[in-house]
């Protein structure tokens, strides 16, 4: 079988640490795709990549062909099939919110323009880094070479969370909840929608609203959880998310790669074409889509209510702001 | 399927935090196998092992029937069928070996009491926090009434670093190393063996010793390499081994569980019966072995060179001092 070549940005950090194994075991790609893995951090990282690179060894994983740890851009970014930019900016304390996406405008150029001289046409890129929707866009913006349809962001760690929480209160596996959808922005803005949800309970299949009972709580409280899981981690662990941000991460590019099941719907930020659920042309919002051959498509025709319809436009609004300001810090920078 | 009860102790640390997924995503017990997952940690820890807890909801796996984050030894140790116990005492600045080896008796010596009261009889018990050899021994004696054959501890990440450094060396996948075998203490006493190791290269199957034509560093640097690697990824990410142990815990429980494959040998400390290699009886010492039903059997019949026999008695009197000075503590803490 064909290599395939993987990069993962932010090497060194948390989440790449908790992701790496799972890509180099077969988890993502297939049991039997021999990998050639990047490593790619900054310099002052090279010495923590070194070990992580030791350990990615001493792991004795049969697929991993190769583990290129560099802080080399064209290094990292040549003939790669897969992008994983895991790294960004990290919003430090007395940041302003415009000085974070000045900051992450810049990596995700540079970023777009290595993949768009270096990478393959066909590479698929995933952004993990936040703000991921709009540092996405500006990685997109920045490969006019690349086919937009191959950029995403990563919001399968709100379906995870939204999934886990409709099981967790029904008191069933996540395995028997299906087609949680989240729009919008990876933020405090996303929407998670039940609306059109199923789960599989002894009733047989029925939607989420009738299962649980509890409109209120989908509606509100359920909703405010999952906006803001990623706090009540950092909270607890005085870390944030990265054994679930990976298991996300693998979650998105396996689905990307293989396909959803029949039936199944995932969700992913993406481009918008102007065309679906009123949401703006070229936004990177997230929809719910089937994949096949390795291509997205977005689920139509699904009913908005309105209760959805404000929480999808202020996560919309939101991210024209977002991506306003971004565009506006592109052009300087150009 | 019947759900099963693994107990990992150490829960909120970072080997647990790269352990815990492939535990819940079936890596170890299986992909149809449905697991309760206890998490065990000291009071302090609590707060972290919450934003853990949240952290194996958020990762939606199907497997995952419960989640039991404790402080409390019986809520633990109650009915578990495996127990990982990877929390010890950690060495700190300026602390004797002495008085390590006297705070890990105490904690295995409660362990291996609480595994004697609440666990199933057929438990079978890991243990990887270090001394791992001394605190398995100290742990097996605390428990009396559970079958000595049911306690080992981890060498397997000894296994898969000298598996992956002779791979490198031959520039080949590490599926094609087999049968290198560590002996003795999982320590910078043990000795990795590569004697009746082989390859299969482009010769067909051949002995590592035949493949590699360079005894000196079969018997020399590779050696002290795979002795001193902990301390190099320590050195390098200012980190002890996460990934890589976590990784190596899977295998050995994996193998415990499943099996070993046709032709096929794994390291493990188990307990010497004095049978086996000229080691002291009593011993918990690392040897090659076969296992089927989920019972391991000492490989026999290996030729011992000069070499080897001074390597492996050089490891087992250090095992003997370690138990005569940890059995001291045990008696008087009794």
């Amino acid at each position: 079988m064909v290599v395939i070549k993987v990069l993962v940005t932010g090497a060194a950090g948390q989440i790449a640490y908790s992701l790496l194994y799972s890509i180099a075991n077969g988890d993502v790609f297939g049991k039997d795709q021999p990998i050639s893995l990047v490593l790619l951090d900054i310099k002052p990282m090279m010495s923590v990549l070194e070990g992580v690179f030791m350990e990615l060894q001493d792991c004795s994983l049969p697929l991993l062909h190769e583990i290129i740890p560099t802080d080399n851009v064209e290094v990292a970014f040549k003939d790669i099939d897969a992008a994983l930019l895991v790294g960004a900016m990290p919003r430090r304390d007395g940041m302003e919110r415009k000085d974070l996406l000045k900051a992450n405008v810049k990596i995700f150029e540079n970023q777009g323009a290595a993949l768009n001289m270096y990478a393959k046409k066909t590479v698929k890129v995933l952004v993990v880094g936040n703000p991921a929707n709009t540092n996405c866009l500006i990685a997109m913006k920045s490969a006019p070479t690349i086919p937009p349809q191959n950029f995403s962001c990563l919001t399968r760690l709100d379906q995870n969370r939204a999934t886990s929480q409709i099981a967790v209160r029904l008191g069933l596996s996540c395995s028997a909840v299906k087609n949680v959808t989240i729009w919008g922005n990876h933020s405090s803005t996303q929407y998670p929608d039940t609306t059109h949800a199923n789960v599989c309970n002894n009733d047989g299949n029925v939607t989420v609203y009738k299962a649980v009972k509890d409109d209120e709580w989908l509606k509100g409280g359920f909703v405010q959880m999952v906006q803001q899981r990623g706090a009540a981690v950092i909270k607890a662990r005085k870390l944030s998310s990265a054994m679930s941000a990976a298991k996300a991460i693998c979650d998105h590019v396996r689905d990307w790669w293989h396909g959803t099941s029949e039936g199944h719907w995932v969700s992913m930020g993406v481009i918008s074409d102007g065309n679906n659920y009123g949401v703006p042309e070229g936004l990177i919002y997230s929809f719910p889509v089937t994949i096949k051959d390795q291509k997205w498509t977005v689920v139509k025709g699904l009913s908005i209510d309105t209760f959805s319809r404000e929480r999808m436009d202020e996560s919309a609004k939101e991210l024209v702001e977002e991506r306003d300001m971004a565009l506006e810090f592109l052009s300087k920078s150009a």
